[in-house]
């Protein structure tokens, strides 16, 4: 027996890397969805109404022919997919199959599909794989890298979740042709923030290239605006993996962004068009302090608005009471261990981190991005 | 922008140690407590309502003492418990108040309010601090350590959960001054199970002081008892945090024990009991392999027995049919990618892991056991 003062301790470990492929090629796609099997002899696919009607017959056909045994859950497409409710089913649903611990859940579908599925994979059977095939730009670009898995709650986004890794990231940037204009916009806000935060380069790319990104849909420049976000985001998040020190600066534009589509009740608003609102209150309260030139700013409104994006209340399809969302906001102060911290941009690639912001300077950013109802 | 050829790859790591802190003394238990809030400034207590009326006063009151806001959730005692509905409402509770990211859930109770609470933990905002503070004997020699944490399904025991190690482990023997006799025998079930796996010590143990430990429930040995296990059970778990192999010792007599628990509904035997049963009849398959020496298994049953555990189906409180028993073992072949892997003891301190074990092997081992219903 150990000696009684001997001191005890418990100990884990985790260490994952997992491939993120960025193709053009809907045959290399199935191949790598089909390599991913592994030894799993059955796939589950979640998949949205949307991305299954398009595509899911040629994966669960792939999955099939690398001879794994293949059941389907589609969920409604949206935002509001995103909740308890939706996982509890799908546990039941899993629980109800075959599928074991070494067998693999595909996600096929926008990022709702990737954070659901990545969530009820993540705790089926204390985790078994996923792999993320996303079929919207905010999901290749965002949603679908970087192992945050949640759902929605009523009274915050993301409220309950996981790190769970997935064995593979697939984005396929032919995917995006069926994508609809309001969509692919709101993927590149989701680059634009990554530009901000990180690379002056990236910003000039979208910069001069957002006719051939949003109108002309250019493979070529879709599938450079892809790697180049995976890169960034992938490199980030090395850092700091599990959020430790909460200060990413990946959240610039959610702090406002988040309690946004809250307090609009998931649905009105796509999550990149609440960042893409986000990130200009929150830099109106850098340029406010002083801290980035006033032209950057100008830059940024200039640059959405080209993208079609939300810069203004005006813009935006639902604009909530002003109110109601410094209300909304206090719940994600709680969370935040009772301060709410701002991405602050400096300039181009730079940012600074801000737990001093004042209910004051938030209201008067909001009002001068025209919201009402104070 | 990265060369189009670049490799990506995502990846995260995590490293995690906990301390186990095992004590006699409630005011040590109470400062160990205390001293675990940090920064936190809320405590929200997750406690069964046996635990809660013994000593939730007492943990309340020290928590404010340190200067945390504290919120208590109160839920029946019991394995029916450990579900996903119960989940669900502790979620929406947490949800309501104002517990942060940086705050702490404290699972006051036995290994139902651990697993429990520890999913809800590690969920919430994808992960909050939890501490436990285990009051029955088998969440303190068990369910409390090594951060396995999950509810039970009507399919499978354990279904859904996750690997979330604990912020510190407390484990006062004081608190089984009040527990009922056949809740500490079950819970030696458990440290039987790691002195057949790892160690003869233990065992020898546990023989010489098995009257000291049940009916005169001697602090001295009950600590010894306690702290043998934790040593025991941290030392194994060390080697492969996450199952990733999925060859645990101590999964001996969980093969037949799990699937017990389910067929009888999770609540007319003791996780332990189940457990106890279970390693006989696990026994049994490895005496009629010649595994090892029928004097194993004779000693087996008599040490159980003399602590008042399950070795006979007619020892259990409730006798599932033998069939009902093998198909219960047949959603868990499908968790296991196909197999029934069994920790079958060669001698005290030694296991094999078997993965052709056949029904014939057990359903002879159970009628051997005197199950009836095939």
């Amino acid at each position: 027996l150990p000696a009684a003062d001997a001191p005890l301790e418990g100990r884990a470990r985790r260490d994952e890397r997992y491939p993120v492929h960025v193709t053009a090629d809907r045959e290399q796609t199935l191949a790598h969805v089909q390599a991913q099997l592994g030894d799993a002899t059955h796939a589950a696919v979640v998949a949205d109404e949307t991305a299954h009607d398009l595509y899911g017959a040629e994966v669960v056909r792939a999955l099939r022919g690398a001879g794994a045994d293949v059941e389907v859950h589609v969920v409604p497409a949206g935002e509001a997919t995103k909740d308890l409710e939706q996982a509890v089913a799908l546990w039941h649903g899993l629980a109800a199959g075959p599928i074991g611990r070494r067998d693999l859940v595909v996600a096929l579908g926008g990022g709702v599909v990737c954070d659901l599925g990545g969530w009820v994979a993540s705790a089926y059977m204390r985790g078994i794989p996923y792999v993320n095939l996303p079929t919207t730009l905010l999901a290749q670009v965002d949603g679908a890298l970087g192992g945050k898995v949640a759902v929605n709650h009523r009274l915050a986004k993301n409220l309950l979740g996981a790190f769970h890794q997935p064995k593979a990231v697939i984005a396929d940037v032919s995917y995006l042709a069926s994508l609809e204009r309001r969509h692919l916009s709101a993927g590149i806000a989701e680059c634009v923030k990554k530009a901000v935060i990180a690379s002056p380069d990236y910003w000039a790319f979208i910069d001069a290239r957002a006719r051939d990104l949003v109108d002309r849909r250019d493979p070529a420049a879709l599938h450079a605006l892809v790697r180049a976000a995976a890169a960034i985001k992938t490199a980030l998040i090395e850092r700091d993996p599990y959020e430790i020190d909460l200060r990413r600066p990946l959240n610039f534009g959610h702090t406002i962004g988040h309690p946004l589509e809250t307090v609009t009740g998931y649905g009105p608003l796509l999550h990149g068009e609440a960042v893409a609102f986000g990130m200009v209150a929150e830099t109106r309260i850098a340029a406010a302090r002083g801290l980035c030139e006033p032209a950057l700013l100008d830059a940024l409104i200039d640059l959405l608005q080209r993208l079609s994006l939300p810069a203004t209340a005006a813009d935006l399809r639902r604009a909530p009471r002003g109110a109601d969302l410094v209300a909304a906001m206090e719940k994600v102060r709680l969370i935040r261990a009772g301060s709410l911290r701002f991405v602050l941009p400096v300039a181009l690639g730079e940012t600074l981190i801000a737990d001093d912001v004042t209910d004051g300077e938030v209201t008067r950013a909001l009002q001068a991005c025209g919201l009402d109802g104070w």
